[in-house]
């Protein structure tokens, strides 16, 4: 079992009506940053409202918007460079995963005189970070919570993520009812994601500490729960509390323990849409479950049963290998048919085309150290099992 | 569903080999009062381990030393004159939950002229405290990442909390080879305490947030799987871990998502250690078991299920009332037998002499508005029922 340093600061608001408390928090600065995406925002009239709300504090409000659903590197220049002409001294992300992982590089980048990618390019490290506060709209990455922002450069066609202290949110609004609006699909591949989180975490060749398992476990099944209510009807309170608080604690770095071995599924997904530029929990939807029946063998069984029975209340008398096939079709089953998510590469425009080159990309030369090794070779047969 | 603020600041160092960091994390500093208890510390070894780093780290230190298992006021007032007159800048508790509530008191009485026992018989407010850094020797009261601390008055017979932002730890190390020593009768009463305070969170009349639910389930679990462990093997270090790991979650305020509704069995048991001087954890094994019982009904039977069945793994294919009532006797089980726990007030020397007092002192004059709402006729024959 691995020795490991707690240590998350954002303080959270949580609930209907906490948002009128923007205006203490903001208070202490003067000139902030307000970044956002397209205009779901200004139609649901919660820019109206945060707008007002920075008046009340009484700053100097300058804007980015546009954000994309996976941000790239260009953007987070032109926050930079607005943070800086300006003399920004907080940055108020409004808005789903993307918008805050766009303000968490523009608040590193703001306090260096390199330019931001360098972050990544020539993994320079994030020292400091201008005070980030998020309004979350969309519950899915966990990014109003952990210090990981993941941006994309379309030139090199990478998708990468830098996790530093400084980039923790300060605060953060976690209103369930601002998730209302969000559609079908959006929730279903938010779900996806904070699932996706969860096992990545939960299937770890490293030690487990007993008690995360159970906490992992909870999360899942939470998910599990909630997301057909949430898709059902989008305004059931707790169904989008239930989910929106898991996405928080599914990738804070509670769950963690300690454990260092690396993910799999993601860096697979990361060259999904770095080539296609598909939604992230759908690309990991597709991509989970066939991951699990790769790994799937004597020696991991152990981890799949834990899983079946915890999560899915499968039958504990079945044998060991049984319950774990059975997991990962309940695993498919809640994916495909209850969230409605497609379920190969070919129903989204995926081909074999670049099957090759992000094998290669996934694994960068190396192999991927984690639940179960995985190779260039490896990953290349993941993905066809995914055509 | 109650709206809720998370702000949990307590740095945490978990593991073992963690303590070397306490020279980093002092060094801002110039003068420390190290607190601590009787001399066990000194027997095995940490005091010295502990004045070593404080010299590493260049600190000037004093010393509070024999701070009582339930610390009494006039221990935290020899605290405070302590910490004024030499202008102490960080308190180090080096203990259990005594030890640093302890340390809380006088972190708080640290910064204002009035006397600390204020605090509560005026509800002065702690509106800023002394840095606190604690290192805990025994998983129990969770008091190393709360903001609560518990004193007594031995004159007035009053064991009394109080609350406050200020009070967190601002770092605390979990050292789980640091409980190794802890003999059997504490890791039994420690892992009541434990279990009790989730019990007193998850047994409420306040609407439940479904992945906190889950949460509890998994902490409680996780002290049914690990108790007898670590009675059996105290150098388990799997055990004490999740024990460690547990006894801070179970009640720095995240599984209590908004909940407010009073606690029921703590209040009772107050009174015990008050009057009698009892270990707290053993008060709450004697009173948790029969507290259920009288609140059992068809009304608040379902939670009694869900506790059942998802923490003592019973057949859900039982009756409700089968189900709660099998429910409390696994846990009496788990208690008086698996623990080893005395299960009656006749066995640890409490009367009926006191009944009525007690009743009246846990109701303070009016009732406790939790779970079941407990007026002082219903406290005395719970008190009764333990005869």
């Amino acid at each position: 079992m691995n020795s490991f340093i707690y240590d998350i600061p954002t303080k959270v608001y949580f609930g209907k009506n906490q948002l009128e408390n923007l205006v203490s928090e903001l208070k202490t600065y003067k000139k902030v940053l307000l970044v956002y995406g397209g205009g779901s925002i200004k139609k649901s009239g919660l820019y109206d409202r945060v707008i007002k709300f920075i008046n009340n504090a009484g700053l100097e409000v300058f804007e980015l918007f546009g954000v994309e659903p996976n941000p790239e590197i260009g953007t987070v220049r032109r926050g930079v460079k607005i943070a800086k002409e300006k003399g920004v001294d907080v940055i108020l992300a409004v808005g789903g995963g993307s918008v805050i992982d766009c303000a968490k590089w523009i608040a590193g980048g703001a306090k260096v005189e390199f330019d931001a990618w360098e972050f990544y390019s020539k993994n320079a490290p994030v020292l400091s970070a201008l005070p980030i506060i998020s309004i979350l709209t969309l519950s899915a990455t966990g990014s109003e919570m952990d210090s990981c922002g993941v941006v994309t450069n379309p030139e090199t066609k990478e998708k990468v993520g830098k996790l530093a202290q400084p980039l923790y949110p300060k605060v953060s609004f976690l209103d369930p009812t601002l998730t209302y609006t969000v559609d079908r699909y959006q929730t279903a591949c938010g779900s996806a994601d904070i699932l996706s989180h969860v096992i990545e975490t939960y299937f770890s060749k490293d030690d487990d500490l007993f008690m995360l398992d159970t906490v992992m476990e909870g999360i899942m099944k939470t998910v599990v729960k909630y997301a057909p209510i949430a898709l059902e009807n989008p305004c059931d309170y707790e169904a989008r509390a239930n989910l929106m608080w898991a996405s928080s604690w599914a990738i804070n770095g509670f769950i963690l323990g300690g454990k260092v071995k690396a993910w799999s599924c993601h860096p697979l997904e990361h060259q999904l849409t770095a080539y296609y530029g598909i939604t992230h929990g759908l690309g990991l939807a597709i991509l989970t479950p066939r991951w699990m029946k790769y790994c799937l063998s004597d020696k991991t069984v152990d981890k799949f049963v834990s899983f079946g029975v915890n999560v899915f209340d499968i039958d504990k008398s079945l044998s060991e290998m049984e319950i774990a096939n059975k997991a990962i079709e309940m695993l498919s089953n809640f994916l495909y048919k209850t969230l409605g998510l497609s379920d190969t590469f070919e129903k989204v425009g995926i081909g074999s085309e670049n099957i090759s080159a992000m094998a290669l990309g996934a694994s960068k030369g190396r192999f991927i150290d984690g639940f179960v090794p995985l190779y260039k070779e490896d990953i290349e047969t993941i993905y066809k099992m995914c055509l």
